[in-house]
């Protein structure tokens, strides 16, 4: 996507110099746009786990360039797979929640199985630079299936904007290009047809203020952006056309696990008659997992996310405490909305019902 | 309620100089503890626009002595039944979803329809802290009906605390004293019944975080800030027993305008077999109201209650830009809960189902 005239993924390996991983730093926007450079998987990890980069598309390919800068740490002192092993268990062990991960690290480990000591490292970079490919196509199929769904809904809006809500970051930045919930809506404004989204905060890093925001300002396509109290309120008020959100793990009877308040969007949606849709790549889904609630563990975070907001004031990003000093908090960052809440998957493949037996006929056209 | 050790009330008239009409400032809160005194009809309506005092029921007390000020307004240059009248529908403009506001006024303007010119701002005192007396009264008894609902609870807790969540602040700051949803958890905490409450943080204004969080700590009543995202998860996962929250206006069909974000809860509660209930005085039913979403009015705040939180930092209170400088974004006040998620309303006449035939036979019996 472009940013200032320039195009930009949201991860990506330095042309002249094959031993940077190069990202958009996450946590400085939207006060500013700094890339920063990874060499090392410790760089990777924390990337990840400080929220550098997030998103499960994105820090799945954060994987797979982790294991190929594992693949740069090799010295003779040590074992090239013992060494590769455990920079695959410590990189899936940063982010439990989402799927993308764990899965990106196991097809770079595979796909390292047969290959010679000495072309390990232009082996994973090319595999990883293959991931990143696949994302992206993934992203771009979602986006024109989701756009026939947008079509559909702007043909009886009579020239007035379809209304998209969403929830968190599902863009490109959280994606390698184009994102998921997002790439409908820029599919949409590229052709034309009149689009506005009302965009959750989504509390409590305000990946939705911070992120979703700037990328669609960035991309001149018209947003509001609300408290995640506001969503039903909206959807009672006919305000709202169609919730688009992302995923970070779905289980095989297609529940889904998202940024925690998605649940919530999910039943004001069912209350009021609202489609309901998740996008994602089938990467994001989970055959192993059969119930969502027990199985796929939900992350929890430093509460200080929570007793503090993070912002710009004064020229620099600045934290502020908005409750008592000692105050008790809880951080949970995902939720699990129901597969009945959900109207459709919208995935690279296709759109689909979230129903085992759909997800079962999806893979196995797949395989 | 006590604060270091000494009683206060959320309003009051200074006991040596009656012209001072004294409030917790609730913008400074939990950050310091200050008091602002009132002394003309623009002070209370400056206190109540710009939130120093917050809560249906406090914002009743407060317009109620608004027109005793404006009693103590009248000179030889001005009519005193029209600058009454004037200062009766300035104040009642000013929050335009709860009803208290209107009611307290409008009671007040009725009791001084036959007094003496002389005796205008002493009747008017009088009466202003009559109302004040109801107020308290009618939350003691709110938090004894509530009282039974959490003791009922707690028989098949096994010592193990009652989870109440709670949306905003309805507690002792937004009433006179005890609060509404608050009551019966203090009532409950100073009978030795274990309780803790998940404390909604409540953007934009974050009263939740703010205000509850330091009046349940005031209390010693155990407490988690969670974000309004977080209410969904927990009841899915068993950890809320029971959501109760105030209330600004209820229609005469049991449909209750409260805090935006209160009806997201409602539909969680709903899907997760968990009781939802409404704590509110009588004075919040709107017997005039027949359909709540079409004729109650919604407040529209100034957007940047959404695009900047206000904390404290560096030992004062400040103010963060949370999303691109020149994003867009809308600020709904209030949202509607339909009757049909409630369980039941508690009042100070008891607990009733939100149905119109309840409501009557309330009312029937006040009269």
């Amino acid at each position: 996507m472009f940013v200032r005239g320039k195009n930009y993924q949201s991860i990506w390996v330095d042309e002249s110099d094959p031993t940077l991983v190069r990202v958009v730093d996450q946590q400085k926007l939207p006060f500013s746009f700094e890339i920063r450079d990874l060499t090392t998987v410790d760089d990777v990890y924390l990337a990840i786990s400080d929220m550098t980069i997030r998103g499960a598309p994105l820090i799945g390919a954060a994987g797979a360039f982790g294991i190929y800068l594992a693949t740069r740490e090799i010295t003779p002192a040590v074992n090239p797979r013992h060494h590769l092993e455990n920079a695959s268990k410590y990189l899936t062990s940063c982010r439990p929640t989402a799927v993308n991960l764990a899965w990106a690290v196991k097809y770079m480990m595979q796909s390292l199985e047969n290959v010679a000591e000495e072309d390990l490292s232009s082996s994973a970079l090319k595999t990883a630079r293959e991931i990143c490919d696949i994302e992206i196509e993934n992203c771009k199929s979602i986006g024109n299936y989701g756009l026939t769904l947008l079509e559909n809904i702007s043909k009886s809006k009579q020239g007035a904007p379809v209304n998209i809500l969403t929830h968190c970051n599902a863009g490109w930045l959280a994606c390698i290009d184009y994102g998921t919930a997002t790439a409908p809506v820029y599919l949409a404004h590229d052709a034309g047809i009149p689009v506005h989204v009302w965009v959750d905060e989504t509390r409590p890093r305000n990946q939705g203020a911070r992120l979703t925001a700037w990328e669609l300002e960035q991309a001149g396509v018209p947003y509001t952006l609300i408290t995640d109290n506001t969503g039903g309120h909206l959807m009672q008020h006919g305000m709202v056309d169609i919730v688009i959100v992302g995923c970070d793990r779905a289980s095989k009877k297609g529940d889904v696990a998202n940024k925690i308040g998605t649940y919530l969007k999910a039943l004001a949606a069912r209350d009021n008659g609202i489609p309901f849709y998740v996008a994602l790549p089938t990467t994001s889904i989970d055959l192993s997992i059969s119930d969502a609630f027990s199985e796929i563990p939900v992350e929890e975070r430093d509460t200080e996310e929570v007793t503090s907001v993070s912002g710009f004031s004064g020229g620099e990003i600045k934290s502020v405490r908005i409750c008592p000093e000692k105050a008790e908090a809880a951080n949970y960052g995902f939720d699990i909305t129901p597969a009945r809440l959900i109207s459709a998957l919208i995935t690279e493949k296709g759109i689909i019902k979230p129903e085992e037996s759909e997800i079962k006929r999806l893979f196995s056209q797949i395989k």
